[in-house]
């Protein structure tokens, strides 16, 4: 039901995802009964596929998450989320209010990680193809295992969602030096170099190796996250409407502009953002599809949606969060090897000048 | 003696320069006296204007600004800074090494601020304009006080570079929302809120804004402006590289690029960022134009260090500076009004758990 447009995009969207999705795929479609039959009426050829599940309640776009978590349960967003829990269903999608997906997701399915709250992922275009960057905008205060575990997740999540054997990580940072950055990032970098983990660290990186793809995953705190990823989305859109004006700023260059219009569309196309992107840290898949979703960007949704049931992500996780205990204690000195010592503190780095030039 | 090029560079920058300056701007150039005479024999116009202050070392690009630091004395960059301190010249400018600039001018100069090392400054074209947006990368760890300096420090460049009568002011944040974002932004924000200092705070901004040109002046601190700097600068980046591609990706394509080419030039250019940044926070003018300057941006630093030089920024800085211990303390109460009274820390704010949706 969720989305600027609800089942009128939800269902076509299903048409789409259906034509290359295995066969035993199936949707459980919450909401408002007659509304969603009215939309399936229209498309007999997957009714098989669908099972309509009736919801008294939505969840209102412009509704503030504390309040859709009081007043949420019953509602179609609730009921999906549920299903999920009770095994019913094997993800939850949703293009309605994210924040009120993320809490009722966190609060019905629980967090798989320590992370206050589920983390949210971007898919940022690059040369190479897509970074994943996260978080973007769910955890505010992040301290060096909290980046830990953005790590793990994000480096199962492009696996699953890529193909990519063995996704590279990168840590965000001002500079490429290990004496660089605050406090929390250095020791992030110091437990992902400490190599406990399984995942192809690759160091620090900065801000314009998000979209040079210098590496597959490139972890940072939600509010460095989700300030990058505005910034970025702000410059796109200032550069697409500055390019606009100059395309129409007179005779030849509108005429210029019509001949190469295939190409400029296709340049649009590729500069577009992924429309869907998971919840990390829960115990189950909810994927959030953006609210002005095409059908086209919803099958999308479906499909990554699928990928991510069909991969072994979760259990890739849960893999790498065992071994994170090792990862955080200091290498055993020789001497105490074996023996039960006490735990000293680890010896801080020193303090350095030289951040950031 | 600095950036890719040196004299060849610089002293074709001071005859643009001349070209639109008061009569009475003089120029003290520091460097290898046989180098810099050989590129002033070409231009005998300005001669006049032109003092040579030999420098037997310079500081490499590459140097580190710790090495730089120590070894920098009687060098053509420490020369330079050392003039504005002794009074023999109103503003520093190089285009040479960055990290070094600013430890030399902090080292010589003083801070006139309490923030760690001067500010870095950027300046981003925005459809009203430019953005002042600081700090990029000098103070990488900073509490709500360093950002109301940052706020400060901002305000009075922006109407100094720019001419505005009263820029506006906002602090980057995650959402607009007074209770989202960390604890150090919100503090900030109740201080800027509180209205003792003499500027006009419009409160939280996001992202997205520094290009949209909401306020005049974006502040946050040097690791969050770092990031989403070069964040934007790389998605700029590969914007006009798959522009590029787009259009050069067949025959009608490459012909509707011949014919718009002016458009796309003017387009280009308006996109390219500004070439030259202050440091803000020392007591004297310290400009840094970036390494691969053409004489047009060294002319253009020498212009914003002339409008620096003679704008009132210095004694507004210091004006706000002195208000800043009131806007630091709670608002009184009535009862203790006039009384001299313990000084009790201000309230912490409720934490709450809706911070970044």
């Amino acid at each position: 039901m969720g989305g600027d447009h609800g089942p009128p995009v939800v269902i076509p969207a299903v048409v789409r995802a259906v034509a290359t999705l295995p066969a035993e795929v199936r949707f459980l479609l919450h909401g408002d009964e007659a509304v969603i039959a009215a939309a399936l009426a229209k498309h007999p050829g997957i009714a098989a596929r669908c099972e309509i599940r009736h919801a008294e309640r939505v969840i209102a776009m412009d509704e503030k998450p504390a309040q859709a978590l009081r007043r949420g349960k019953g509602t179609s967003m609730w009921n999906a989320v549920e299903a999920v829990r009770d095994g019913q269903a094997v993800a939850a999608l949703s293009a309605g209010n994210t924040g009120a997906l993320n809490g009722i997701s966190k609060l019905i399915l629980r967090m798989c990680v320590e992370v206050d709250r589920p983390a949210l992922v971007a898919s940022i275009p690059t040369p190479r193809g897509v970074t994943t960057f996260l978080d973007v905008g769910a955890n505010i205060d992040c301290d060096a295992e909290r980046l830990v575990e953005f790590a793990i997740m994000g480096e199962a999540f492009h696996r699953a969602a890529h193909g990519t054997v063995k996704p590279t990580v990168g840590l965000l940072n001002v500079g490429s030096e290990e004496m660089k950055g605050h406090e929390e990032v250095r020791e992030a970098h110091r437990i992902l170099r400490a190599g406990h983990l399984d995942l192809d660290f690759h160091g620090f990186v900065e801000g314009d190796d998000i979209t040079k793809g210098t590496v597959d995953v490139v972890v940072t705190d939600g509010f460095t996250g989700n300030v990058a990823m505005k910034a970025m989305e702000g410059a796109a859109r200032f550069m697409s409407t500055e390019l606009r004006n100059a395309l129409s700023s007179g005779p030849m260059a509108v005429l210029g502009y019509l001949l190469a219009r295939p190409a400029l569309l296709k340049f649009r196309e590729r500069m577009s953002p992924t429309p869907a992107a998971p919840f990390l840290g829960l115990n189950g898949i909810v994927v959030k599809c953006h609210g002005g979703a095409s059908d086209r960007d919803f099958a999308m949704a479906i499909r990554l949606a699928v990928d991510l049931a069909r991969s072994d992500f979760s259990a890739e996780i849960e893999r790498n969060m065992r071994r994170l205990p090792d990862a955080l204690a200091e290498p055993a000195p020789v001497a105490a090897a074996g023996a039960i010592a006490p735990q000293k503190p680890p010896p801080k780095e020193p303090m350095s000048d030289e951040r950031a030039t």
